[in-house]
């Protein structure tokens, strides 16, 4: 045993019977170290039973309706009986877009502004009559906020592609009666604005907004909204957004993308009948929650914290930001359709100001619209045959890529426009609201852009911040829209 | 008419007959817009069903081995016949450490450097006779190089819990002759070097390294070797590591292994003679893989390139940067073992090189050693019954939990150690370095603590830094070597 001590000296005690340690096994040979538990499993196993037995409850086709169109409800339905052709070559032959309002809009209707929502989040930014239930911005807006309701009319839509009462993939195709699903066309930020664009002027008869506002994808809307239709936006307010994506945000879209597409309930989209991809959704929506907050928030509030410091370590969730991440994607699985999560999520991959894309996109349009469209235009997706092979592409310098950026937002640059910007968003880094107000800048004399960051001691709520700090960011923005308007 | 070229004035070119949008059906009716194609998916059916016709590929139970066996070969075998004892309460009754070396030992045998490997890499740090495949270090050992094995004796293992000839999940149990899989016990970053401390005096005789190496995982385990045997090294360089995990980091790692565990393929960790789930181990891969590059690199090296500029955009792959992602799945979903990713991922998780989680650690081992072990002392992994609650814990104040790590690395503080960071790291940020350097030089005169930090103008390549910028990482640990021991 002297070579033994040695190595586990300080710790070894006794060890009276080596023998006993290899267990040589006689009828029933028990193996060295327990079977692991895996309770996370086992969860998903119930579940799963839980669902086979009640389709019905996640089915739209049968009552009652699925989780997330319960949690949504009191909105009302612009419906435009006719078609939107998309950037990408698909086209709706007609949509309905859920929005709910809060305030007056004036005789002059020209106090409407309109409120851009998260990849996932409904139009219910606040509570209102006919859903007491508080929004996702529920101090935010309202009598004497930020977003005064004394003084604006506010209004908040769940943008098309959702889930939310909006038409998206669970609904119905009216060309043949079934659900769109991964028959729905590729969406692109834009197409969503422009969707907007015709409730605002159709259901308000509103002209010009007096401001387009959002933070998160509502970020990317409120630019797209004015770079749209320059002359129907006073100002813009673009929290935590970007003039177009950047390859890291799409890494961590695409992970998610990827995992919920492997949940075999997804089924290639196919699943508003059967059990819903709920384990995929989970999963991503863990990967998301890790780009929406920041390490050093992690850091103070779950530190290396264990859930349970009495329990052995175990490869289900154990630590406290494990436990964490765990319940966020659980609360998720059911409350928001994976199929609107995916082309939401490719929509802000896809975002892109540049004067190329959006030239490219028109270009797109038109071909579709003027070949009489819904022939099967959308291309169909390919993974290149070849595999992954570094290509050195003629790519643009820093230099041109930047010009076409200026070039695509020289339209709004004489604009009043905020950007603000988070020190510790890692989705949505800092430096890409800098070059939003940067090129702005640079496409015109620079007087209306105003840009404000909070720094890591503001917040360090990450992406997440303008759900949080919600101070930090009010403030800047009530003073901005106060100010007297230039145009 | 005009109601609709208002809203899509600029992009309608003619719109002949609507009705023809809608396409009241026939007999047979069209869907809007056409299915989407989704290669990706149909690629993992196909290799399913492969793998499904030759399961053999695939297990170690008959030949061929898997692909995880067949890249290693022409390594060395350490065997222990004796147990060992591990931080959380399991034990291996006896174990294999796979090695291979570069250079002689001299008759001192006092120029032995011992080099750790990130999580997933074998003993070939560099090609050797017995297998002339390129290292994954391949230029940075070697006669003249940054670890001159014209001075040095370089020897470089597979850690305990791997599956390139150490034993790990993988192996066979000699108390029943089956699988460990996941009976495997968990294993610490300590448990592991305590293993190769074994090798070392019994293989080599070698009482004192001259140095402990290692990046990544490995420069975990370079401190923690020091830490366990401080007079069993002379020199220690920890590259991108830490002295403990932060949430941050575990909460990537958690989703890996979720991911992991969540494909059915997994099966709980039986998958040794079926289908490996090689689609959880892609997508955790892909996850990975983010952490281990840096936004500014892909923002220079992918853009926003698309694979294919003249396809329509898609849910699977289509960006570069996705096809990269894609790629480097691909090629580990079978390189790899998927209980040692998971094992070793958790080690990382659980690293703490703090004086509390040391001495729990110790008092554990005590217990099941004084047992007289492997009866099931290892506690089993329990989910809160619980659903996540925000805890209100005391936790330590900042001062304590510095404090803590403090002494935990208190008997390392007078050595020699050089700890290198990587500004664009964000697995292992760069603060984590220099909470190293800081803390060993608080617990002692800090004069031999040397800190070194890539700066992004050095290096955009984050973690995966000390594979790709040798210079810049090879230049500071040549240095540090050549210079004069202070013991």
């Amino acid at each position: 045993m002297l070579r033994f001590s040695r190595h586990f000296g300080t710790s070894l005690r006794s060890l009276a019977n080596p023998s006993r340690v290899a267990r040589a096994s006689t009828s029933h040979p028990v193996p060295s170290n327990p079977q692991m538990a895996f309770p996370c499993l086992d969860r998903i196993e119930k579940k799963n039973a839980l669902l086979q037995l009640k389709p019905a409850a996640n089915s739209m086709e049968s009552g009652p309706e699925p989780s997330y169109s319960r949690i949504q409800s009191g909105y009302k339905t612009f419906h435009l009986k006719e078609p939107i052709f998309l950037d990408y070559g698909g086209y709706l032959p007609e949509f309905k877009i859920a929005y709910e309002s809060w305030g007056t809009l004036n005789a002059a209707k020209d106090n409407m502004i309109l409120v851009h929502t998260g990849l996932s989040a409904s139009s219910h930014a606040k509570s209102q009559e006919a859903n007491p239930a508080p929004g996702w911005w529920e101090n935010f807006i309202g009598a004497g906020k930020y977003l005064d309701t004394d003084k604006y009319f506010i209004v908040c839509t769940n943008a098309i592609g959702g889930c939310y009462g909006s038409t998206g993939p669970s609904s119905f195709d009216p060309a043949d009666g079934e659900r769109y699903a991964t028959r729905f066309p590729i969406l692109s930020i834009n197409d969503m604005v422009r969707a907007q664009h015709c409730m605002v002027t159709e259901e308000f008869g509103v002209a010009k907004l007096f401001a387009s506002i959002g933070a998160s994808m509502g970020g990317m809307q409120s630019l797209a909204y004015a770079s749209e239709f320059p002359e129907a936006v006073g100002k813009v307010v673009s929290i935590s957004g970007c003039a177009r994506s950047h390859p890291y945000s799409i890494a961590m879209r695409h992970c998610q993308r990827q995992v919920l597409m492997a949940d075999a309930n997804w089924n290639r989209g196919f699943y508003y009948d059967g059990v819903p991809p709920h384990v995929g959704m989970k999963l991503a929506r863990e990967i998301a929650t890790i780009t929406y907050r920041s390490g050093p928030e992690w850091e103070l509030r779950f530190g290396r914290n264990r859930a349970d410091n009495s329990q052995s370590p175990a490869l289900c969730p154990d630590f406290l930001v494990e436990t964490y991440l765990d319940h966020q994607g659980e609360k998720f699985s059911l409350e928001y359709d994976a199929n609107s999560l995916l082309y939401g999520s490719k929509a802000m991959d896809l975002f892109d100001l540049g004067i190329k894309n959006r030239s490219r996109a028109l270009k797109k349009r038109t071909e579709t619209e003027s070949q009489n469209l819904g022939q099967g235009q959308t291309g169909v997706c390919a993974l290149p045959s070849q595999p992954y092979q570094e290509k050195h592409q003629a790519t643009e310098t820093p230099e041109e890529s930047l010009n076409d950026l200026v070039q695509g937002l020289k339209p709004i640059s004489h604009k009043q426009i905020l950007v603000i910007g988070v020190e510790s968003d890692i989705l949505f880094p800092v430096w890409q609201q800098r070059e939003i107000a940067e090129v702005l800048r640079k496409g015109g004399d620079g007087r209306g852009i105003e840009y404000h960051e909070l720094t890591n001691e503001d917040s360090m709520y990450g992406h997440d911040s303008f759900l949080l700090a919600l101070d930090d960011i009010g403030g800047p923005v009530r003073r901005f829209l106060e100010k007297a308007s230039v145009e």
